[in-house]
């Protein structure tokens, strides 16, 4: 592969091994295989298209189909179901989530970099804050007064921590975050650029003034979040804004005053949310989609790219359009446009 | 509340004192009360469902209502239409503009926190720069040749302000901020991560290559202007790029080269207006909307949440869709397409 | 001009000069001007409305017609068709492609600062790290093992390069850039704010966790490319994302995982492209569209600002609307739209 000069491949290791790790079954030229001979070495992971004869891909989206029928890598993972338009002479490992498993591969190949503890000579630290044991603190880095950053966690240069901020232990913040009132939790990553806890977009009209309405709540993220890089994150207007457990956030993401993210949700890139809007657990937001202030939506919901939501949405519903239609109507919908735009002339 | 560890409250106050702050006339139980006791004090503000029985609320949002007619507050203030659906044992405080009075004893029990005047020694400052009394400058901020600030102005870390550069007082430039070719008036707030600036995006094609167009302009920003976290305000290509006073932006906002935003504009998260538009005052813009370049919005518009304006539209209009429309054309047209789209079968 | 207090007029050229530097053809009051009296010089340049009598504008967009009608500039660039229009009494110099050239003159005005060579005592260099000569490397710069830099190239404060990160020749990085597991070309301009090769968005689902796929992939960049502010670009997750020679890229925009621009492309603000599209030659992106992952978007396609797309564009095609359709069935669609809710009652 070419990326090696960024990432450090731990291989090879035994396919036998790496079939074991994530309990496949493995198959060879249709023909279940009971054991996997031990010396066959997996040199690295590819995708299907690149992978050479020493190397392990995956196949899900049947999109790539041509490619996995062609494919010229040691093995593949993939499931039960794509068994019969296996490739001839490709070792297929079937596993119930081959995509979760090929991750895990990929984890063994190319694990996370060890925090290096240690902190930097060169970076602003307030003599009340409180760093915990083996955290890696670079320069350049500001942390005020009343800061408290437990174990194996990393800071990246040019991030600025306010006082009183909280974070929990191995999380990485990454170049020039902005953390004001906020409290994080455990394993959180944070991108590049993110600001977290300015102020609420909240101003009262009066007289032709807008009157600046104080935010003097909370932003406060959950154990294993990741937030990408550029988002704005506001602090709640009086009580918090939340981002629970388990939450990805995408890049360029907006996330108004006192929203709440359920555990689990996924917010694709460019998402607007605004204040006061409440996600349930495992909510998939949709890229560039927006949602209207001060409404619910339930456990499950799945949002379309681009769709603009300004009502409240029941629980597992699937929706999209601006302004947003049950997933179904708005396909109709567009179908029946099109029809009607595609017509010979205008009525 | 929880957030007393992030703020600090100034409080108690005696409620007398708070309500005659606002010329509030007050009821309890239905009653006018004339002159309130004054050893009833009020120890913090709080929402109006957390809001406990020394604690001050607001009602407004009538999606609120069980909420204030269940309301344990010591007191609350609202308008004098929702007088009737009072909670029993509630001080009401009635007023004309209820948030804007909020936000005015919000202020006093959390008043801003004052600048603490002094220049770090690790700040990059110009010798030709010219800063005056009173700011505060932190440290890791550059600072290049022939910049001039007002007094009472406070830099956070990270800042850098290019050369010639020109910042008012009681400003705040919060981490991160780059400024290049602009000036800025008094009383102006930039959140962390924004971009003011920077070179428009003016290329002229020719023969297969995009022709950078030089961009020598400038940004203009008024007095009492906030503009939120990571947005972009690109300088003029020859004329300036303008946004006038009391102009309010929220979090990543894109502002093209020669944009004018007459006074008082509210622009809402994620907005991109394009190149050489112009807003006449008091327009307000929301979220996700984009507008596009060399058009004209008249005093007083109102652009719904991702709207897509391409032409002119006259003062006080309401408008709202992609492409936008009169308001009430548009929610009769969404109304038509949700009506055709639900019919059991296409036709 | 007002705008002299940033950037510094080279001027005064002659007319004959610069009318020459773009072989123009010069007309004055209708009647062809063979040699422009070497003596009448051009001071400065500016708008078509401002322009005074010793400064040159230029006339391309009909929709400022009036202006170039009233001109009292001294000279204007334009092309063959609008000679009959011409103000009397104004130089007009007549080239084929009158933006270009007047960008070229702007050139001459106002060329690019020329890099001050030297690298700050207080940048952070590893000592691995390889920078060529001429390069100017400003304090609070971040330079880490095995970098390499070419010549010419300038790097503004606070910003951070990763582990093997190399840089072409005559770049500029902005302030506060983060550049991790990418390579760039040569005359490349990076805008402040924006994140280059931080991890994809990529989970796989399993057991209501989201497990995080390992990104390995780099984020490649070719020559001549420029990239606005505060903008995401996403390493590969095990291929690369590519940007190729003259793509320029305007602010906030998001670009995924595994993303492929082909040569030339324009891609305009808050545009967002999901990971592995791929999108042919000389591509332009309207502002705000929304490009699904995993599509072909074939040479010369244009997509129309707030488009949403879903599907492989054929080359050359023009669309918009969400979901996109061919221009000219979008443009009816809205037509028919606009009929149906103008009518005077829903049916």
């Amino acid at each position: 592969m070419t990326n090696k000069s960024f990432f450090i491949n731990k291989g090879p290791f035994s396919l036998n091994h790496l079939a074991s790790s994530i309990s496949a079954t493995a198959y060879l030229n249709g023909k279940k295989i009971d054991i996997i001979d031990h010396k066959i070495m997996v040199s690295d992971i590819n995708t299907l298209e690149k992978a050479s004869s020493n190397e392990l891909s995956f196949f899900t989206n049947t999109k790539y189909v041509e490619q996995y029928k062609e494919s010229r890598a040691l093995a593949c993972i993939t499931s039960e179901k794509f068994l019969a338009k296996a490739p001839q002479g490709v070792f297929i490992l079937i596993v119930d989530n081959p995509y979760a498993d090929f991750a895990r591969i990929m984890s063994l190949f190319y694990p996370n970099s060890p925090v290096k503890p240690g902190i930097s000579k060169n970076a602003y630290i307030h003599q009340t804050a409180i760093i915990s044991e083996n955290c890696e603190i670079a320069h350049n880095v500001t942390i005020r007064s009343e800061v408290k950053i437990e174990a194996n966690t990393k800071i990246y240069p040019g991030v600025y921590i306010n006082d009183k901020v909280q974070i929990g232990s191995n999380c990485i913040i990454h170049h020039d975050v902005t953390l004001s009132n906020c409290c994080i939790g455990n394993n959180t990553i944070i991108h590049a650029g993110t600001r977290i806890g300015q102020d609420g977009f909240g101003y009262a009209f009066d007289n032709y003034q807008h009157i600046k309405v104080p935010q003097i709540g909370r932003v406060i993220i959950g154990n294993n979040v990741e937030i990408g890089a550029n988002c704005t994150i506001d602090r709640g207007a009086i009580d918090d804004t939340i981002i629970s457990d388990m939450c990805k956030i995408d890049n360029l993401v907006q996330i108004g005053h006192n929203v709440i993210l359920d555990t689990g949700c996924i917010i694709v890139s460019q998402v607007g949310i605004s204040g006061s809007t409440e996600l349930g657990k495992y909510v998939v937001v949709g890229g560039q989609a927006g949602l209207s202030g001060h409404i619910k939506i339930g456990d499950g919901v799945q949002i379309a790219a681009q769709s603009g939501v300004m009502q409240n949405i029941e629980a597992k519903q699937i929706v999209g359009g601006s302004p947003s239609l049950p997933i179904r109507q708005w396909h109709k919908q567009t179908a029946i446009l099109k029809k009607l735009s595609s017509r010979e002339r205008n009525d």
